[in-house]
């Protein structure tokens, strides 16, 4: 299954080790998204170049379409998207719950709302067609066990940060009998797994979340509780979505060391350069984030001094690569110039070359962090960072 | 410049070398279009790694965006778009003709046509703004001298095939007026360059065009008048627009062994592989055209059984490579089945990896193509082909 090692702890930060069936992962990793079985733009081969060691599948997508019966009849989602790296599949809920977002959902919510919150699980309409569907903790863990990721995680909700304490704890409650539910469903899967000899199919290592608000009781409750479990992995969830950037950063130094030390922690859906930094000091081990490959089709990059907007008309004669620190293939290969014209000239190579450089920006940036966390000096690392991005691009 | 050497003939086939100042082509040889400075969704580094030794660019794209003044302050064509190898510009007429297609053109033309057509040369509206623009014999080889193409095309005419053989007469005509224009042009900008001593910029090489539809004794006259003026390379034009095939592979057998032959015979935008299989049997050395990236990115795949349909629902569970027999990155990595799927979710891997295919489909073919010359045997070549083609993909 999975192995957690920690290797050196500078303050809060963690630099560790995590085994898995597909290859090991020197941690704090970040692992970039791959919605519909692919990270936009990017080939299986490009990520291994750029040193990914593990990438993100959104099971409400993959089960829409194609369905993850069809992707487990081709071999599982890795062989799907030839993906030889370790895979970690959400859970679904999160992108259910945003289907509803600002239009009620549980039960009782007026007409017409996308989403149904009940006890069993969440009823809700596809984006796609407009079909309706159920997902709860069993059907959840079913869906992800038939994709195969090394890594699986609890059927959770997910409510906006400023939701009141009120709803909060009801969400709360309801998410802690979930995880139990997808324990249970979760073990009973893998046990059928191993009785398949030795041509099982990957195990898929289950983590729990904790969910909680901005509120402290509450997170700890929910991390005390799910830890008692002990799972493979424990996540914090429910951050990034909605608060001020100060809120989250409190936040998660306030819960991640509360998260089981010999367990890897994963701070979901999080974030921007400076989230993660702040994440790792607060002993944070994995990350994951839309950020950098959807900022790239938006021609927003990120260099070594901060945010670069690639299709400004100062950028129009500029000889000068995105970042000339950088040592990505875009970098070493094409200007801005031409950067700047394949975007405006709507090309897709312009989309790809920018998805490289901003994945590439964020892999070295988790690879120089582990680095300083190793040599004692991650906070003043950190600091020249935030420096220097603060400066801007020339 | 350029240097042309006929190694082997075989029939009409012609096996041959061209040296350029960006590497030596063998050709018959097909050369990729990357109409705004790329070869839509792939990387140079990838069009290298599918052995494409040379690549077209559009002056008429160009000149509008991002201007040829600009790419020539950024040190001109190849560099800006990072390409090592040769690259073949052509005049821009044709697009811009084509963008008064049915509107009538010539001089007294209707109010209102996009195109007006003068002895100087051809006043046209920007699709991308609606500006006006004048392009001439001078004006073309200008900007292509600009670019720094290792071979550029003279400015011409390219009447719809179908054209009366008044309007052809007319037109041939003034094309070939065009093409003295272009070649003083020409020989000029060669000589400013080359004054400019050892620091001097890639030298370009002159083709002329031969029109003249599908009437043989202009056809023939055009090609004597331009074979008079000893330029670098031959093209046939004005193909490939608007006959049928058949037609089309009766006049360029007919007219390619007329062009002279120490010299590069390249058929502009053609075309299908039955097209460069028949070009290739009349003489022909170089092809371009868009259609297998086109195809690509409409889910059309070219395969050795002949042309599959990606988005069709029969290969929603099909695990076997787009061409069984391809060793191209896709096939090696992928199935239908996944192509399918990133097709349907409007993923930009799945044009990405088509366009990979079908360029990888048509430069090997031509090395097939290569090989069977060499070998004596390109007629039985072709038609082993062209039956494979026609049988269908499993
Ligand atoms: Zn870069
Ligand atoms: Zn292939």
């Amino acid at each position: 299954m999975i192995r957690y090692q920690l290797l050196r702890q500078d303050g809060e930060a963690r630099r560790g080790r995590l085994e898995t069936p597909h290859g090991t992962l020197e941690t704090p990793v970040f692992m970039p998204v791959g919605t519909a079985a692919t990270v936009k733009t990017l080939s299986p081969d490009e990520l291994t170049g750029l040193g990914a060691g593990i990438i993100l599948g959104n099971t409400y997508h993959l089960y829409l379409r194609p369905g993850h019966e069809r992707i487990a009849r081709l071999g599982g989602l890795h062989r799907f998207m030839s993906w030889q790296g370790a895979l970690l599949t959400d859970s679904g809920g999160f992108q259910v719950f945003s289907l509803g977002e600002g239009k009620g959902g549980e039960e009782g919510a007026g007409k017409g709302s996308l989403v149904k919150i009940v006890e069993e699980g969440v009823e809700f309409r596809s984006h796609l067609d407009g079909g309706k569907h159920f997902l709860s903790p069993e059907r959840a863990v079913e869906i992800q066990e038939a994709l195969g990721a090394d890594v699986i995680m609890a059927f959770d909700e997910c409510p906006p940060s400023l939701a009141d304490r009120a709803y909060h704890e009801r969400s709360l409650a309801r998410t802690q009998r979930w995880l139990l539910r997808c324990r249970d469903a979760w073990t009973e899967a893998e046990a059928r797994k191993a009785d398949e000899g030795p041509q099982a199919r990957t195990p898929c290592a289950l983590f729990g979340i904790a969910q909680g608000g901005l509120f402290p009781d509450l997170r700890r409750r929910a991390i005390e509780e799910a830890a008692a479990l002990e799972l493979p992995g424990y996540a914090l969830g429910g951050y990034a979505v909605g608060e001020e950037p100060e809120q989250m950063w409190e936040g998660v130094a306030r819960d991640a060391p509360l998260l089981p030390a010999g367990k890897p922690r994963y701070l979901m859906g999080v974030g921007t350069p400076e989230d993660l930094l702040a994440g790792i000091a607060a002993g944070v081990d994995m990350f994951d984030c839309v950020l950098p490959t959807r900022c790239a089709r938006n021609g927003l990059l990120f260099t070594s001094r901060g945010r670069l907007t690639i299709r400004n008309a100062r950028y129009a004669d500029d000889p000068r690569p995105p970042d000339p620190a950088c040592g990505c293939y875009t970098c070493r290969n094409f200007s801005r110039a031409y950067l700047r014209h394949l975007f405006r000239a709507g090309e897709l190579l312009g989309l790809r070359l920018n998805t490289l450089h901003n994945v590439h920006h964020y892999l070295t940036l988790m690879a120089e962090a582990r680095a300083a966390i190793e040599a004692g000096r991650f906070a003043a690392f950190r600091q020249e960072r935030l420096a220097a991005w603060r400066s801007g691009p020339e």
